[in-house]
């Protein structure tokens, strides 16, 4: 069965901590928006789909026990809750997007006259809870689409070897994963051979969380470090790649955890094909290409440390960018929940 | 000053504690065979030519110290001592390859009867402190050509930013270093804008020991993590990347640390030259190619942990070879003390 990274039953959030992989599984109740805020911002939990759907819900949680009957002030608390949860993790952009959705519709049922002030409520609890599923089912659907796709480049019946990077799976989504979900979808049909992840430096979500879900779940796994990719490529058939998107232009250019182009451009080499797992709400229009799309630099500590440990040379200057673009001309298809498409026409399907 | 990993004069010997780097800088004094055996073995010197000198020179301090004057039994002193120092880490080959040489020396000494007791000593002692010096000429010899073959690159009296691999330094030869010689000879022609120096995970000899030289020797530079290479030379123009050989083979296919070989690749794909540095003594003429050259593989912790302390899921598989093969048509000119040749022309050169 499938890692619960989140778990909710109405009323009822639990998420597993992830600071405490891979060493200790432990959930946290999560009982309000102020546990929502702090898990967020302490980075229990992460990974873009993964902190909308948790900052949501714990609004969902705390709404349930809520007594008002009165929609305005109902609404005016939605409102101020929602940005509340966004501060704690100002450039998660799924988050924010999530939270314009349901002040659009806090605003909308609080007008209409006809919505009681029950209704108010259980339709916006609803609401959420659909974001929860739908997050799941697109997942399963980029799994399946993905894993056909992979499947369709080999002869008969035989099972495959993927490599995919970072951690895409149910630790970063609400469950099941993008990129992770398409390798899930091949272990499930028995057409899997092995999954090899990169360690992914430097903060090691792929040694950590990929590494974690794999053996959770039983999936014959391998981990390599980052600089074994084309080692692997030469001296073991590699059937395809498979990674997730932070964001992807409307030519089908792909910014991604940091790595990503490098593997794109190993895997051309090879002959391998490259595939990107994201949902639509990933593709972004208004980006006509990648080019300008600012890359995040992060701390040097992240390099030179880990945890409390000194690695790198004391007096070492760091260059520390948390992601990279693959131009599309690298990438094979766009696996999304509603199909796997050329990178060049994704805009065409949006 | 170039950092001295090796500090000889006559009858007296010490090595920098490289298990205590880039942390703590102390020296161990060495005081025969018995202590050039642990620190061999302990890994306190590493790289294959500073084994072999520090080996060779603590046999050195103790034959001064030696009052025999009986020609034969020194002769089967030195043939047992100096296998003693080879069974200390018998995969590194140099240090072979110099004993059979020394014990050569050795046998055609103890022959020749115009050769008293006191010149046998002296002229093997001698023998020895010959190839520290002549190790640290190459190198700069190495270091010259390199540098040159850069430079002819560029247009005008400009200076160039280089990426290198690994530790390949003072640290890993007597002095100077091979691919590290070329940058210090960038540097001290004052050539040098800026070197960019790779992680090297899993064992993190480019944080660790290269960055650590870097820093000692105020030279501009600074760490990635192995993943980050293509996104360097996508971003900032880099005019050349240099790194060491464990092993060429005579078509000029060049065995060297996990993480070259993909290195080549991303080079060919954004037109930056990529050169190897070795001294002739790596060229293997035995072997036609690098195809049939084994490749070790390494214990699965030195990825799973950093000291103590675990950094990956446990459970996980892993794969770590040391070395991979970077094909000849990858390499833009292997740069030796004898100049800069074409790869597959380097076995006329020998």
């Amino acid at each position: 069965m499938s890692l619960e990274s989140v778990k909710y039953e109405r009323g009822k959030l639990e998420i597993l901590d992830q600071l405490l992989l891979p060493l200790q599984t432990r959930y946290i109740k999560v009982q309000g928006v102020e546990d929502g805020w702090r898990v967020i911002n302490k980075m229990q939990v992460r990974g873009a789909p993964a902190i909308a759907i948790v900052g949501c819900l714990s609004l969902a949680v705390e709404l349930l026990k809520d007594n008002s009957l009165d929609k305005k002030i109902m609404r005016q608390e939605i409102e101020g809750k929602l940005n509340y949860l966004v501060s704690a993790r100002p450039t998660a952009v799924n988050i924010k997007l999530a939270a314009d959705e349901l002040i659009n519709l806090a605003n909308t049922l609080s007008a209409n006259e006809d919505v009681s002030p029950e209704e108010f409520k259980e339709k916006f609890i609803s609401s959420i809870e659909g974001m929860l599923s739908k997050d799941i089912e697109d997942n399963k659907a980029i799994g399946k689409y993905g894993s056909e796709a992979i499947l369709k480049n080999i002869e008969g019946e035989g099972s495959v070897r993927v490599l995919t990077h970072c951690n895409t799976g149910s630790l970063a989504t609400a469950g099941y994963g993008t990129a992770l979900g398409v390798i899930r979808s091949l272990h499930q049909s028995k057409r899997l051979e092995r999954v090899y992840c990169t360690e992914t430096r430097p903060y090691n979500q792929g040694a950590r969380l990929t590494a974690y879900e794999l053996v959770h779940e039983k999936i014959p796994s391998t981990l390599i470090v980052d600089s074994m990719v084309a080692a692997l490529m030469r001296s073991r058939k590699i059937n395809a790649v498979v990674v997730g998107a932070d964001r992807v232009a409307a030519n089908g250019d792909t910014v991604n955890k940091i790595g990503t182009y490098q593997i794109a451009i190993l895997a051309k080499h090879h002959d391998v094909p490259f595939y990107v797992a994201a949902p639509f709400t990933s593709v972004d229009l208004s980006l006509a290409s990648g080019e300008r799309i600012k890359i995040e630099e992060r701390p040097d500590r992240e390099m030179t440390h880990i945890g409390e440990h000194r690695i790198a040379a004391p007096g070492i200057k760091c260059w520390n960018p948390s992601f990279d673009l693959t131009p599309a001309n690298l990438i094979t298809g766009i696996i999304t929940e509603k199909g796997v498409f050329p990178p060049d026409r994704i805009k065409e399907y949006k």
